[in-house]
């Protein structure tokens, strides 16, 4: 039995996904596979850009953020992917050492007419550094229905 | 000197941007760090899922995007990130052997009225597997202009 179905996810639901530390190491493995930019791999050219630092590749933050969503939330649920988003904004730069807080907003729900059983979750998720959000996804969520 | 400026990125311009191919230990090891849900690491899991299949993690498809927009586009260029996108669709699920051929085309593009010298590119990130679109990203990029 299933700990999250359709029904738990209500409209203004808050929930804490924990926090996850930018690990250089990581952090530039990341960047070395998916998103080889100077200012993603190297010190000086990071210090250089528009962001004043090596940081982090946007794609890195979001699969972070995607992490604790399933070890927080979606991990033992009725959970049946995602079609997308309507926006993934990257809002600051990320670096090495920061400390990310995790969340995801319920912002709306319904059940799909289409689908029997399925309802179609409206979820914001954000990454904060401290009172900064660096990271938001807007996004839509497909869940089995308890009953 | 660099080869892409803002000056390139002209409305309409569309830009090939290779074949990927969906290797099945990448993905999984892609999943099994970042998005560790039953159907993206188990086989049968997936063919029980919506999906049909064990299939990718939307950040894996997406971050493969990336690699090849880096690759055939902004790698030499004036890039100066991106401050996110207004969609991001995962529209069919990606499963391993699959190859998906990237592209992306300049939807519009100005001179920031804020930061001179900076211009903003909107472009769209497509997949195809076949005649089939199974990842569009519409998104901002930042790039610096030639004069």
């Amino acid at each position: 039995m299933v700990t999250i179905a359709f029904e738990d996810l209500t409209e203004g639901l808050v929930v804490p996904l924990g926090e996850v530390k930018i690990d250089r190491e990581d952090m530039l493995e990341f960047a070395r596979r998916f998103d080889p930019q100077a200012y993603h791999l190297d010190e000086e050219a990071g210090r250089r850009s528009v962001f004043g630092g090596l940081s982090a590749s946007g794609w890195f933050t979001a699969s972070l953020w995607m992490r604790a969503y399933v070890d927080h939330l979606i991990g033992d649920s009725t959970a049946q992917g995602s079609p997308g988003g309507r926006e993934l904004s990257w809002l600051a730069p990320v670096f090495p050492g920061d400390v990310l807080r995790c969340e995801v907003t319920v912002v709306g729900a319904r059940r799909s007419k289409s689908r029997p059983g399925l309802g179609i979750v409206e979820l914001s998720g954000t990454a904060n550094r401290g009172d900064e959000c660096v990271l938001r996804f807007t996004f839509a969520g497909l869940f089995g229905c308890r009953e």
